[in-house]
C-alpha cells in the first residue's frame, strides 16, 4: 500500500479536465457505481464520505473529506481529503492518497466542463462571486477551455476580493460591486451562503451559471427565479436533490424534480444540450466520487510516495 | 496523520469486549451516528464504507472493508479493511489504521456480548458452525466471558474442521457431524452461505445463538422456523434488514420487522432481555462502524506507527 502526497503540483490542469470529462461521459451512461454521498455531523462541521466504482478506469475507492468553517482561524483549511483506492479484483487497499487540492482541482475541472459545454460563448467574461481557493480553482481550470477576457470578482469581503484580483497576473481582473460581477457570459458562485446572493434581475440572457457553493441541505447562492429562468444541469439528481443548489428551492415546492433540465454527463455525451443560445443555463455541482477516482488516477502517477506495510 | 499496523498484537481481547459494550450501550441510548453501510460491487467480490461518530469518545471515522470469497487461493485474506479516524473537531484525518484483524476482533467481541448477555448458562458447551477466522475470534471473545467446557465444531470441510479442533490447546474440542455441533448451549455461525445450515429440530430450548455469516443481501444460515421460535436481536435494524440472518426471511415475508425483539445495545442497557431460560434467543450480528470506532481506540495505543505528511 502506498501513500501518495504533494501530488498536485505535478498535475497539469488539461488533464484533468480531460479525466473528469471522460468521468461524466461514464456517468452519462450508467456505467458507474455511485450511492450519494453520507453526512456525518460534527460539533464545528461535517465529514462526507463518497465511495465509487468507475469501470472504464479499472479504479475503485472512497474518499473522506471534511467541511469544517472554523478550520482558517485555528490555521487548518476548512476542507481536507483523502482518498482510499481499492485494487478492484482483490478489494486490497492499494493507495492512501492526500487529496485535500486534488478536491478544489476535480470541482474546478467540473465547472471547466460545463462551461465548456454550456457557454454559448467560447471569448468570454468570467464572473466570479466568492474569491476564495475554489475561486481560483474554477478559473484556472476554466482558462484551458475557454478564452477569458476579463474577470469581475466580488467577495462579501471586500478586501478579500480586492486582493484576490490584484493576485490574478494572466488575465483583467478587478473588485466589482455584487451586481456587476453578474453582468457577465459564465458566471461563477463559490460562497457557503444559505440566502441568495445572485438576483435573477442581475443575470442577462445566455450567461451560463456554475453554482458550486451549495453542497449540504439549506445551502444556496442563486435566486430560484434563476432557475425557473434557466435550463438547471446537475452533476448528479440524488446528490443535487439533497444537497446542491436546487435542494432548498425543492423543498419549498418553488422548484420540482421535472424541471431538471438533465445531468453533465448527459451534456457531455450529447444527450443534452443548451436549447437556445439566448438562455440561461446553471450548472448545480455538488462533488461526485468518480471526480475523485478520475483525479486519483493522474494523481497517483505523481509526487511523493510512501510505502505503507499491508496487509 | 499516522498508519498504524500490527496493533492487534498487543491488544487484550477483555478490553475490547467491554469497548464493544459500551459502543453497544450508546447505541442503545441513541447516542452515535451511524447510518447503514453502503456497498460497492466488484467484479469477484464488494467494499462497504462505513461511516460513523461515536460521542463518547470522542471519535469519528470511518471503515473501508471488502469481502473477496476467491481471495485466499491469491494468497491473500478474504477480508481485509482500513479505519480512517478524523479529529472530531477540526474533521482533520489523523490516523489511518490497518484494520483486518481488528475487523475479526471486534466482530468476536460482538458474539461475546451477546453471548454474556443471552445465554442462560455461565459454563457452555460452545457449538461452531464454520471454522475459518471469525470462528476462532467468536471462541477466543466468548472465552473471557462465560465459562468453556467444550467446543464442537463443524465445517462442510470435515478436514478442515478436524484440523480446527485439533488446533485448540486450551479447551476439549472436537469435529462432529452438523446436528450434533448444534445440540449445545451457545451455537456460533460463521459461514458464508446463503441456504440455512442449521435445522430447526438441531436446537434445544434455551439455546442461544450468534447468527454472525449473513452480511450481505441473500446470505442466510439459520431455518427460518428458528427465527419465529426464538427471540431475535439484531445489532442495528436497519442494516440487518437490508443484509443480516433476517434480510431473506424478511424479503420472503416470513419474518417481519415487529418481530425483531431489540437491539443489543438495548439488551446491554437492560431495556430488552431473554423473557425466559427455556427460550432461544439469537443474536443477528451484521457488524457496526461504532464498533470499528471502539476497537480504533484500543488499538491507536498500540503497534507499529508510521508517521506521514498531512495535510
Amino acid at each position: 500500500m502506498q501513500y501518495f502526497t504533494d501530488t498536485e503540483k505535478f498535475i497539469d490542469l488539461r488533464e484533468v479536465n480531460r479525466a473528469i470529462e471522460a468521468a461524466f461521459a461514464d456517468h452519462g451512461r450508467g456505467h458507474v457505481q455511485m450511492p450519494p454521498k453520507i453526512y456525518i455531523t460534527l460539533p464545528e462541521g461535517d465529514f462526507r464520505t463518497m465511495p465509487a466504482s468507475l469501470p472504464s478506469l479499472s479504479l475503485t475507492g472512497v474518499k473522506v473529506v471534511n467541511v469544517h468553517p472554523g478550520n482558517p482561524a485555528r490555521g487548518l483549511p476548512t476542507v481536507m481529503a483523502l482518498i482510499i483506492i481499492l485494487d478492484i479484483a482483490t478489494g486490497m487497499p492499494v493507495a492512501i492518497i492526500n487529496a485535500t487540492k486534488l478536491t478544489d482541482m476535480r470541482t474546478g475541472a467540473a465547472g471547466a466542463i460545463a462551461a465548456k459545454y454550456l457557454s454559448p460563448k467560447k471569448e468570454i467574461v468570467l464572473g466570479l462571486i466568492g474569491t476564495g481557493r475554489q475561486a481560483e480553482a474554477q478559473y484556472r481550470a476554466i482558462s484551458r477551455e475557454l478564452e477569458i477576457c476579463e474577470i469581475k470578482c466580488w467577495s462579501r469581503n471586500s478586501l478579500h476580493a480586492e486582493k484576490f484580483a490584484r493576485e490574478i497576473k494572466d488575465y483583467t481582473a478587478r473588485s466589482v460591486p455584487v451586481e456587476k460581477a453578474c453582468d457577465c457570459d459564465v458566471l461563477v458562485t463559490t460562497t457557503p451562503s444559505r440566502e441568495p446572493v445572485v438576483m435573477n434581475e442581475w443575470v442577462h440572457d445566455g450567461t451560463h451559471i456554475n453554482a458550486i457553493g451549495a453542497d449540504a441541505p439549506g445551502k444556496q447562492e442563486l435566486d430560484p427565479l434563476l432557475l425557473r429562468r434557466g435550463q438547471v444541469f446537475v452533476d448528479d439528481i440524488a446528490q443535487a436533490a439533497h444537497s446542491g443548489e436546487i435542494n432548498v428551492p425543492l423543498k419549498r415546492g418553488i422548484f420540482t424534480p421535472e424541471e431538471i433540465a438533465g445531468t453533465i454527463g448527459e451534456v457531455v455525451i450529447g444527450m443534452k444540450r443548451r436549447e437556445r443560445p439566448d438562455q440561461i443555463t446553471i450548472f448545480d455541482s455538488t462533488g461526485l466520487a468518480i471526480q475523485d477516482l478520475a483525479i486519483a488516477a493522474i494523481a497517483m502517477r505523481k509526487g511523493t510516495v510512501i510505502d505503507l506495510p499491508f496487509p
